[in-house]
């Protein structure tokens, strides 16, 4: 049975940009970074109001097609509830389109906002393993999604063999050496155009490559940093992306060559950075600059944070 | 310039079996086991003798093609040092041909045995890198090879980026709540010929899936015993081999049905189940029994351990 909300409740959200494949881990690793989404919610007697400020605005659609109101409309349901009405407001920087994980912070917060208003009807809110699990079915990579809810490093993965896909993932934690650093570019890509660059074969060595990678990086993410050269290598989806993002490709081979750990932030073009040195040397952060990377320094993210009865507007 | 190592030294090297692969970890992943293989080696004026008791006895050559002499001449050869006369006896408990890391075990172990005469004559041995190496272009397999030399559980990785091929691997650190098992069936199998029945291509679909899992072993190996079971699933080598050993594949097929995260040991036939239970459950055991498997209950092995100066016969 559905339950109505009624007016007058108001909950927020607070997620974290991710990157995803983090190289080999194709999608399974992931990675939460320190930039975040806000979304404050409010029922209301009827209607929908969608407000965007920032990353977004002017460009999303302010209807019942936006993503945040869609994941917090699915949340609810997955909750047994309903509402009437909503206000959503949108407070991004997340960038959108540079594969920094912000359709699954869009999800995800959506989501975490439904738990937020539920909890108001004494309603048992989603835990993370449902959050992980219904924002992957709804947005399709695990590995955002995981690490927009766990916040950190995670490994996740996907379970097909009893029908419907079930997602899952355990949290890592990263090694307190590792400096992280993105470049943003200013061009846009979407994951559905880039995915269809993959071959639907590789070879038996290639799959090899990767899956030795993948493990090693889970090795060197929380204990050994000094592998991170090694652990970073991919065949699977970087080579073939490439081309469709030649100063990202680029970009990643200046600071490969000075011995920095890069990788495509998801299916790119953003690029991530990992690193035990503070800085980026000199010659990778002049080359990103001159690219039309804008280099950020960043550190690991939070799981996502809800809160219920926010006054909307404080 | 090589040196000639004068008659009447001696050395003894302790070595461990190993399963390869644990799953997902393809040619990666190697976990070193409580069953060893002993040699003791000692320099003489010319000629060799060797002798082998246990495992592989009335077997093996007894002459220079055998494995754990070609090892000790290839360590000598690396040491820049030869030895004009040898005496080798092995005292060999782990099986041939079962998937357990005999082959591995008799390379690192002739090569530490070198380690140990090296040492006499002032020479500086080969480092634990120097021995997967070695060991590695020997043998073909970095796992096997990097579990024999470090002990414990190991991720290898290869690189052959810059033309030779150069093994690598990182110890981590097994779980102490994991208990281990072994089924060691009475018929053998060559790597090379069940290595034939791999396919030289798989899907991405199916090089994601075991990216992710051995992403997730290492996990679960090291922090979460929890996930095993997902942690072990594969795609790219046990279900190709499964036609070529039934029973085998019969007896992970109950394991896993019993909720213990069973794989196959290396390219099998025997099979390697790792669980935080302290038994297997009595119906799996029945079925290994029957099955003809002798299941033991072991533990993680010890890295190679290698002396100088023992008097041999003592």
């Amino acid at each position: 049975m559905t339950r109505t909300l009624p007016p007058g409740l108001t909950a927020n959200a607070v997620v974290a940009a991710s990157s995803a494949n983090l190289g080999p881990g194709f999608d399974s690793l992931g990675l939460a970074l320190r930039l975040y989404d806000e979304i404050i919610v409010e029922t209301t007697h009827s209607g929908l109001v969608v407000q965007v400020e920032g990353e977004g605005e002017g460009q999303v659609p302010l209807d019942s097609s936006h993503l945040v109101v869609r994941a917090i409309e699915r949340g609810l349901r997955e909750l047994g509830l309903t509402a009437p009405g909503l206000i959503v407001r949108c407070r991004n920087d997340i960038p959108h389109s540079r594969g920094l994980g912000s359709s699954a912070a869009a999800v995800v917060g959506g989501l975490a906002a439904a738990n937020g208003l539920a909890v108001q009807a004494d309603c048992t809110p989603m835990t993370e393993s449902e959050l992980i699990q219904v924002s992957s079915e709804f947005e399709g990579h695990p590995d955002n999604a995981a690490a927009a809810v766990y916040g950190g490093a995670v490994v996740s993965w996907t379970d097909t063999s009893r029908g419907d896909a079930r997602y899952a993932a355990a949290p890592i934690r990263l090694h307190a050496d590792i400096h992280l650093f993105v470049g943003i570019p200013q061009v846009r890509s979407s994951t559905a155009e880039t995915r269809v660059l993959l071959p639907e074969h590789v070879s038996h060595h290639d799959a090899r490559f990767n899956l030795s990678r993948a493990a090693l990086l889970v090795v060197a993410l929380t204990e050994r940093p000094d592998l991170l050269m090694a652990a970073t290598e991919d065949v699977l989806h970087q080579p073939q992306r490439a081309p469709a993002m030649p100063a990202s490709g680029e970009f990643l081979a200046v600071l490969r060559r000075c011995g920095i750990a890069a990788v495509l932030s998801g299916a790119g073009p953003a690029v991530l950075a990992l690193s035990t040195r503070a800085e980026l040397p000199a010659e990778a952060a002049k080359f990103g600059a001159e690219s039309g990377f804008t280099v950020v320094t960043t550190s690991v993210g939070s799981g996502v944070q809800w809160t219920s009865g926010v006054v909307v507007g404080s």
